[in-house]
């Protein structure tokens, strides 16, 4: 039976999430064939009987797991004959570390820097939704959230520093080829890089040349899903 | 050949450097018994020659190896029917993530709480030395550089988020059993207890419970060393 991702998506099927992304990266690293199912903020509890309130959720042989840490906490135990995604229990408690990192570090700043740009890709139907709640949760409007943001690029580039020093001494965070540890970083990027109208990276940053490669994998997964930058991949 | 270690000593023998405090742990971990000389930042160029500048330096059979990194390696691969210090590939490559996250995000910070505090706690003949080169790097004095920390401890605590957030749900950064990653964390805060006389960490802050446990290691390593928090730990 096939896999089902159920894969958030904006009005023009642009796939953003960054913890979908973490898990798309995972299963094609896993080499399982999957359908990612779009769906809207709004949509979401119309699937699995409403059971869930956050993508993404994977169905697979009649199981249903949400949270994209959960999702590869799955993935590796019951396809442990495929390529780890982690290396092994060291690499799983380090990559949880890697992923709080990211999560504390970067996603607050990403959101600052992307999120009236995120609105605009939304669907009609979830407009309402997403201003609401996210106004709600940031204490003002979308726009002034992100209004000065050229002024905060500066902060999350350094805030990328561990990563930057990281990526100096080995290929990938997981060491000479990718691991889950990577994916948590990717999502963020990827998202910025999907929606954000404007670029994250210095062009000869090292965390750009990884992310272009991390992009590259699979078939070009990442960088076949239209975004922003860099210059010479943008597509709208 | 016993193992000797060159470890930075204060005037009272404090031994305070966070990257000898790495290879403390990394060398009690392997289970090796070492001498650790002390050595002032003045006589560092008197040991082995004169062939380094920075310690630690370690001793093994003839061989000679500088760098916490660098001696972490050697240890992992001489030793290696020993417990691992990275279990595997995969944690060695995060734990290289580890480090620098902790020396590009915290050590900065650490040096602004602690450094006129380091001062006063160093031989008369490292007085000029330390003075020099640290106001030299700083752009001011020690004592400016420290003042006012009392309202920067709460940036540093945050600053320790994915720590945090890591070891709430696992007991050490390892995971289920310490590896080289809690201890690249352990010695910059182990640097800070030793000589700063302000706590760097809430009691009730699962940061220091888990610093705690890394200080009762190894037949009690890093608590048996006098420093100034926690409160019912102190010892001048």
């Amino acid at each position: 039976m096939a896999i089902t991702l159920y894969d958030l998506a904006g009005a023009d099927d642009r796939r953003f999430s960054p913890h979908c992304w973490k898990t798309r990266m995972a299963l094609a690293h896993k080499g399982l064939a999957f359908d990612a199912v779009p769906t809207r903020f709004t949509e979401i509890r119309s699937r699995c009987g409403g059971a869930f309130r956050t993508v993404p959720i994977l169905e697979d042989g009649g199981r249903q797991i949400v949270d994209s840490w959960a999702i590869a906490e799955y993935l590796e135990a019951t396809y442990a004959d495929r390529p780890s995604l982690f290396g092994g229990p060291a690499g799983k408690a380090h990559a949880r570390f890697v992923q709080n990192w990211a999560q504390t570090q970067l996603h607050p700043q990403i959101v600052k820097l992307i999120i009236h740009d995120i609105y605009t890709h939304l669907a009609p139907e979830d407009h309402g939704y997403f201003r609401e709640s996210r106004e709600k949760f940031l204490g003002t409007t979308l726009e002034q959230a992100q209004a000065g943001r050229e002024e905060r690029v500066a902060g999350f580039r350094a805030a990328l520093e561990p990563a930057r020093q990281t990526l100096k001494a080995q290929p990938f965070i997981g060491g000479e080829a990718p691991l889950y540890a990577d994916y948590v970083l990717f999502g963020p990027l990827q998202w910025a890089r999907v929606t954000g109208r404007m670029a994250l990276l210095a062009e000869d940053d090292p965390v750009q040349a990884w992310f272009l490669r991390l992009a590259d994998l699979y078939d070009g997964m990442g960088r076949r899903m239209p975004g922003y930058w860099p210059a010479a991949n943008a597509a709208e």
